[in-house]
Parts: structure tokens; sequence; C-alpha cells
């Protein structure tokens, strides 16, 4: 339950983690992906590029930064989680239909700030899929 | 009218453009500032990291690309502009309040994405700034 799982430099990997555990690392890994069942706390993919994940069970929280190219296939146990991004483009949400199938949908990648009376206004620029 | 100045792999420089033109570019500058009157269309920031600009006058839109640390001075004529930003890290927008000083607010560049009923729904993380 305190155990962290932690991919570093990794290209072309498939790393499959069972069982429940603390939080999974990515860091710095190329067309690599990571399957686990459930998270208590979050996974994290930094500076990587054309990753994947797939969580089977549940996961509060994935973090993304400075990364390019980061798939996500949910659970329906995890249709509630947060997705925290910075810095990073070509991020998809793949959503399951309840068929087998998923839908697949872009996280935005650009903003459009204005000034405001009381300092900025920050929107999401939705992309056209 | 239809000018464009463009700055390449610029370290430590600084440009002042006079008059009205098109547009500024300024890709992969280090630690390089821009001052200008007016811009037709737009100032765009590529690959750079550290760098100010300054509007004496009118500029339509900012755009931001994978750039670490921009610092963005408006004019009181300047406060209706578009800043378009993606990728990016440490921008700060300097709006005039008149009596010569200048506040300061960040672009925030954390965003979290939630799933939707049809799709997913992304909102502004806030900068403590």
């Amino acid at each position: 339950m305190n155990n962290v799982v932690y991919m570093f430099n990794c290209v072309n990997s498939t790393v499959v983690v069972k069982g429940k555990l603390n939080s999974v690392f990515m860091d710095s890994c190329k067309k690599s992906s990571v399957v686990f069942d459930s998270l208590v706390s979050s996974v994290e993919f930094v500076n990587c590029q054309s990753v994947q994940m797939q969580v089977l069970g549940k996961v509060p929280t994935i973090s993304i930064d400075k990364t390019d190219g980061c798939q996500m296939y949910l659970s329906p146990e995890s249709l509630d989680v947060e997705i925290v991004s910075s810095k990073s483009s070509e991020m998809n949400v793949l959503v399951p239909k309840g068929n087998g199938d998923y839908a697949e949908y872009p996280i935005p990648e650009q903003f459009k700030t204005t000034v405001a009376k009381s300092g900025l206004s920050t929107t999401v620029i939705e992309s056209k899929g």
C-alpha cells in the first residue's frame, strides 16, 4: 500500500502493476506504457513522450508535466479522476463507453488570457479534436 | 506596414522597433527583450527563455509557445490584447496603473481536467502568484 513504482528513462517498455499501491511515476520515458489496478494517490508523468496508461480500478489523480503524447485509458471506477496538466501536448482521455469501446477526448493545450477588471481572465481554447 | 521583425537565437539582446508594423517574432531567444510601438497583427514568442516585451501603442494578439519566462509590459491602449499561451511557464502580464506603476499578474500554467457528461471539462488552476 505504501509502494511506489518509478519508471525512469524507459523506451518501448510496458509495465504491468498488480494490486493496490500508492503511486506510479513515469519520468523521461518514451513510447512506454503502464497498466495498474488501483492507486491510493496518483500517477505522474514528467518529461515523457508518447506514453500510455491504463487504470483497471481507481485512481484519484493523474498529473502530467512537460509531456508530449499521453493516452489515458480510464475504467468505469475512475471516471471521477482529476487530471492536472502543465506544459504538455497531445493528451487524450479514453473513457469506457460500457460496450467495450472507448470514447476519446483531447485535453486542451492552448489557453486565452485577457485583461479583466481585477487581474487576468484565462479561458480554455477547445481543440478541434 | 507589411514589415515583420524576426529575432532568432538572440541572447542578452534588446531590440527597439519604431513605427507601426505587421508583426514581431521572437524564436529561440534567451534573456532578450523587444520594445515596439503598434502592431497590426501579433507578437509571437516560441522556444524562448526569460524574455520581455513592451508595447507602447496597440497590439491585438500575443502568442506564447514553449517559452519559460515572459514578461509583457502593456500600454493603456493595449489592454484589450488577447494572449494565447501553450506549453509555457512563468508568464507575467504587467498592466499600467496610470501613475507610472505597473500591476503584475501571472498567467496560469496548470489546468485541471475532469470527465463530464459529454466529454471533458477543463478549468484553470490559479497560481498563488
